[in-house]
């Protein structure tokens, strides 16, 4: 941030207070936060439902983010998983991101204190839902390689943020003129040695090493209060 | 709109005035301009880029808007045509989208009356661009078939507020388990009838279709003052 801009950093100061207090909500039900974003239609909703498939008893909740309309949301309930929605279009036309304190208005729908692991879905966008944090212990990022190997350089923020980068879609590269080396290499020069995973939701490869690392995400010891 | 908050309400008509203004610089210079829109990654660069390299002698100028870097403007300089580069870096992180006083500070780099046909190439985002024009005579988005069939539903003020759907990578539809009918037929429920192309930027199916749509929008007739 070169220029602050005083309503803008009142905004994120509201939202850290607010994240902070999901916080310590999460963390008195022991339940384990992940935020997953990405641009729209790399794959999320599809990686986030083989693993709640097959996901060895962990309890898991999911909130869906979603400018408009409920179509992940039921993607997700018909595994039998408890998800609440947040709709981002009360406000503005419609916000690009979610912040802590939709999160806020939607963790009491959910039975947290029956939930270890709870993933949050943000709205697909690659700039602004990696300014609000919301409360997660760790953000994952989805990256598709239909979309290109300069991304990580055009939307370093978002890159830099997260903990782990699943790149998806891997059983197109054959027919993609996609440099995977170019891409890790542009993601190694903003977040170096960043773990990442390839995967295809598609063709189901990669996806034993995202459940494995989602399972090892819920078991992470809860912080000292 | 359904809560008008009252600082977003004040953004908005200050935008609206900006684009105005820009509207009459567009006017008075007697330049058509395009707004072109995706979510990241969708092809806008490669099919404007495409369209730039043989457009009938059309006077063209792009103007680039990105978080940060300047990696698209030099693939269109390369091109021999006049680039300015709007980079949203400067305020909150980043923003999402281009806005209509961004455009003015920009405008001036380029030489307007020397231009017949200015593209606005905008951030890669399905949400806030569509709510800010910038003094645009049409807004073209670019759909990739790798995003899912559902995009029109989730992101409807997008798909509604664009004149033109450039629906893009559709080499690529062998290998996904993408169904075009069900992609255009949720179109047509959020935009009836909108004008729109299947294109693939990689093979050059579709793109003659593009650059006569390009040249028509470059012939508009400008509005009487």
């Amino acid at each position: 941030m070169h220029h602050p801009v005083p309503v803008h950093e009142g905004v994120l100061d509201a939202n850290t207070t607010i994240a902070r207090a999901n916080r310590e909500d999460f963390d008195r039900a022991s339940v384990k936060v992940i935020n997953l974003m990405s641009s729209p239609g790399a794959g999320k909703t599809t990686l986030l439902e083989a693993a709640l498939n097959d996901l060895d008893g962990v309890r898991t909740a999911v909130l869906e983010g979603d400018v408009q309309g409920t179509l992940d949301a039921e993607r997700i309930e018909a595994l039998g998983v408890p998800v609440a929605q947040i709709s981002t279009n009360d406000t503005f036309g419609g916000e690009c991101h979610l912040d802590a304190n939709m999160v806020r208005s939607a963790i009491h729908d959910l039975p947290l204190d029956d939930v270890e692991l709870l993933i949050i879905e943000n709205v697909g966008n690659l700039v602004c839902p990696a300014e609000f944090r919301v409360g997660e212990d760790v953000r994952v990022m989805v990256a598709s390689v239909t979309e290109g190997e300069e991304k990580p350089l055009k939307y370093p923020l978002m890159f830099r943020s997260c903990d782990y980068i699943l790149i998806n879609k891997i059983d197109l590269l054959p027919y993609l003129d996609f440099d995977l080396g170019l891409f890790l290499s542009n993601l190694d020069s903003v977040h170096p040695d960043v773990e990442h995973a390839l995967v295809s939701a598609r063709t189901g490869e990669g996806l034993d090493g995202w459940k494995k690392w989602l399972l090892e995400a819920a078991s992470l010891p809860v912080p000292a209060p």
